[in-house]
């Protein structure tokens, strides 16, 4: 993806190269560092998340991941691997179906359900898993550059 | 909030509690560190929001938060004020709506939109500003615990 010499010239997928069905994947273990730190730049303290003592007495009986925390895999996905760096984020719906203990993997995926390519417009199915069971769904809806004029394809 | 002498008696509003127009607000600026932290955790590097360079041939000129990181508000709100500790994250919808440059103090506001006291649902108007102007809206439903039993109003 990288072109020329700069950081300028760096750019995911334009409009025209995107297919429905395409699909990209990112994973990364959620644990005490990404939580606690998480908590700290949102300040979202909820004791759910940091708190052991606290967890033991809720319904997971453990302490569980901050559920943006695990969309922001998504946008991992999104902004890095499809379509990557130059879209623009317009839309993200978010189910959580289940909580995401400490220290689990999670998959984050995309896959392309629909192109509208006169409004520049890709959605994506987005699913983020566990152990292959799901945990949030959702969709995203993002704004995807076209393909400059001076830019053979 | 604090209730007895351990963190296990904490906790955020009932569904008994909760009446249609209640609102919580938290406020944070989102700069560096809360973005690189972020791009740290999350794995989201998109160079839109940590490449001075890139970032100034991009169409919003500067670099931005994650949109996910401005959405964190959000939950921050949920799980620590209103209905805070106890509460569990079913879905959010965030419909993105002009970017947060670095610096930015985004208040995110929360307002309670629905009340379903058999399902023990919640529904909320969420939203986050920028001197004013909206950044993000969505909607948020979060499953409120009942009042226990043993536990007089």
């Amino acid at each position: 993806m990288v072109k020329g010499n700069g950081s300028e010239g760096r750019h995911g997928y334009y409009i025209e190269d995107l297919k429905v069905g395409m699909e990209a994947s990112f994973s990364k273990v959620l644990s005490d560092h990404e939580v606690f730190a998480f908590a700290g730049i949102s300040g979202d303290t909820n004791p759910v998340h940091l708190d052991q003592d606290y967890a033991a007495q809720s319904m997971f009986k453990e302490r569980i991941a901050h559920g943006i925390l695990t969309a922001s895999l998504l946008s991992t996905v999104l902004g890095t691997k499809l379509p990557g760096p130059g879209a623009i984020y317009v839309s993200q719906t978010l189910a959580f179906k289940a909580p995401v203990l400490f220290g689990s993997e999670v998959a984050a995926t995309v896959k392309i359900k629909a192109l509208d390519p006169a409004k520049r417009r890709a959605t994506f199915d987005c699913a983020c898993a566990v152990d292959g069971k799901p945990v949030l769904e959702g969709e995203a809806v993002l704004m995807v550059p076209k393909r400059p004029q001076t830019e053979a394809a």
